[in-house]
């Protein structure tokens, strides 16, 4: 039987990174030495991902040049358009997603060439196109035509405006942009681990990139926020959620979105998302999920208080779901969106597994594991043959 | 700095498993307890992939029943065909093999159900049609119409019918069949341990896997015998053999498809495949690459015992290269033939990973890593506004 400690490597140290750092105890988050409410605060997602990719803040001039890169790769090729037409339109936006990336390979002369610098431009290409690749498919499988992108507007915007086909007001834009700086990474979470082992066996980026997204599709991983969403549906009411919520918890059963797995304490990206999205969700007309996001949250700590209960905290999935959700994404889109954010710091994990200077390098992933079935010492079991065999 | 076993998790022990031991000190592979000789000399790759996924052999009915569902599967979506006319030729062809298994997913109506009996027939399907997509865009991207699958022939034999568009002989179909069962598992190597941390998260099979596949792509893992073709047809002739193999040795270079990760001695598989292919390959006009690998084995055996170093043996993919090169098979699809025989392997360890009756559980897969960057204490770096910022 295997060390308890290395179940899911919970407690095993598998890489030095400089990318970002977690600390769960005193819910601190930092990408490249940059707090996450420093840069929700002051940066945008597009100079997020150059500091995710670099490793530091762009000057004027190298943001600039970025950021008209990320405009001009927005495109994505017309044989995705045609085929998303003859697909069911039932298909799920996350297996859509990952059947994507792969073939996004065949269009980018650059796909073998594995320097740094090739290896950041793919990820610009990525980063672009992830977006409208998602927001392609939303339309295509609910029969509307596909939204051009536009040069004009930033990458968030430019999102929603090619989801809804209507440009954002500049509040939602700002909101969406902080949203996707606060999932742009968060260290050896299981898809980013994912992308990396990929990396590891020396394959390109899509085809590490695309792995991570079939991570990020567990349920146990990015699809937390569409639970989130599910459980607020299905209390309906506000009327309904003390007795909800006491119920829940006198029966021991899961508050979706309440603990994390790394976050002991409040997780800070919780705690920017409430703060910041009040205001803006209060002037839609789907407000609703918010306003009962809050006040679970409240009534929740009440009855942990009440029964001597550890607290459990919000996490980022617990707001990100209401304030998807005021902002017209559907639900099973949440995971999709969480993709699009998250595109930078797999980028970001693939370029570092490839290109790291750390000492010693990083290997392939090739694990051990005990083989605990039959045929003792490996001298084999009898091959008896097939009219022999009787039912088990 | 992380501690040097954990680097590649060479020797961390992260599961238990039922499905297959590697012993590398003695070069022994078993399946479920069989024996891999055992396997190669009487069973078939649809009769292994039932002993992979069910853990035993099956009876006659039941291998009559599992043999049928896998020719019923064969079938690929229209959209695919269609498609794959559209993109560039130059696509690769591991890249359009990963962009096909998510898609398949959407026309699943079992795709979300997880139950393991729904999983072993996601299996069964993904089998089968991973073998048709492959052929099918080997012969798309060069013009040609692709061959419908044909009931009456087995899975390898049927494999390269729809290839080459003709019936391969008995003695060839067995061959390839072997080949496949061959590779059909290899434990936790890195293509199938990133499917079971893509299941770890409880995504769905056709997620796990593709991701798998990205891995199976990269040249440290499923690359190899291409790079034993590439190296064969480099040195070109059988006169220049020695002295190529004795500049590489002195030069202190290395001999592609000799030594293994895992095997230090001879690779089973490649000992297998040797002494089956000969007499084949005799009788097909493409001999030459397999006479020159059985020569270059022996001219290296000769060079590392004359110059008192520890003889380096062949792996399976040394002799894999020359045998398919035989049977017509393009070098560049080495790897998605490889993908065709691990199929069986990765979705019985992603029924396993979703399914283990061992205790503890496992778990998802988030692991550790150590901060290395910029920003002491959490506190984070101070933000320059980008006009006050200096070039690096």
């Amino acid at each position: 039987m295997i060390d308890a400690k290395n179940i899911g490597l919970r407690e095993v140290y598998v890489a030095d990174t400089k990318v970002s750092e977690v600390d769960g105890t005193s819910g601190k988050l930092v990408y490249r030495g940059y707090t996450i409410e420093t840069l929700a605060d002051r940066s945008t997602y597009e100079e997020t991902a150059f500091l995710l990719l670099h490793g530091r803040l762009p000057t004027q001039e190298e943001f600039d040049l970025f950021n008209a890169s990320l405009k001009k790769e927005r495109w994505i090729p017309q044989v995705l358009i045609q085929s998303g037409q003859r697909l069911p339109p039932s298909t799920s936006p996350m297996d859509v997603t990952q059947g994507t990336i792969p073939i996004l390979a065949g269009y980018d002369s650059e796909v073998g060439v594995e320097t740094r610098e090739a290896n950041v431009r793919k990820a610009i290409r990525l980063i672009a196109k992830v977006a409208t690749s998602v927001a392609t498919w939303a339309r295509i499988r609910e029969g509307k035509e596909p939204v051009a992108p536009r040069e004009d507007l930033g990458h968030a915007a430019n999102f929603l405006y090619m989801l809804n086909g209507e440009v954002p007001a500049p509040e939602t834009a700002r909101l969406f942009d902080i949203c996707l700086i606060l999932h742009a990474d968060h260290q050896f979470n299981a898809s980013t681990f994912t992308c990396r082992v990929v990396a590891s066996t020396r394959a390109h980026m899509y085809a590490s990139i695309a792995a991570g997204i079939g991570a990020l599709g567990g349920a146990l991983h990015g699809g937390a926020n569409e639970e989130v969403m599910k459980m607020l549906k299905e209390i309906g009411d506000p009327a309904k959620l003390e007795a909800w919520v006491k119920t829940r918890i006198e029966s021991g059963g899961r508050i979706m979105g309440m603990g994390h797995a790394v976050y002991k304490t409040l997780d800070p990206r919780a705690r920017i998302l409430h703060n910041l999205a009040g205001s803006l969700v209060a002037r839609t007309s789907n407000k609703l999920w918010f306003e009962m996001s809050e006040q679970l949250e409240q009534v929740a700590r009440k009855e942990f208080d009440a029964r001597g209960k550890a607290r459990l905290h919000p996490n980022v999935d617990f707001y990100s779901a209401s304030v998807y959700s005021a902002m017209g994404i559907p639900t099973d889109l949440f995971t999709p969106v969480f993709a699009v954010s998250r595109m930078a710091g797999w980028c970001a994990h693939v370029i570092e597994e490839k290109f790291a200077d750390a000492q010693p390098k990083p290997a392939l992933y090739r694990p051990e594991a005990t083989y605990t079935g039959p045929g003792p010492d490996l001298e084999g079991l009898p091959y008896t043959p097939i009219e022999k065999r009787t039912a088990a």
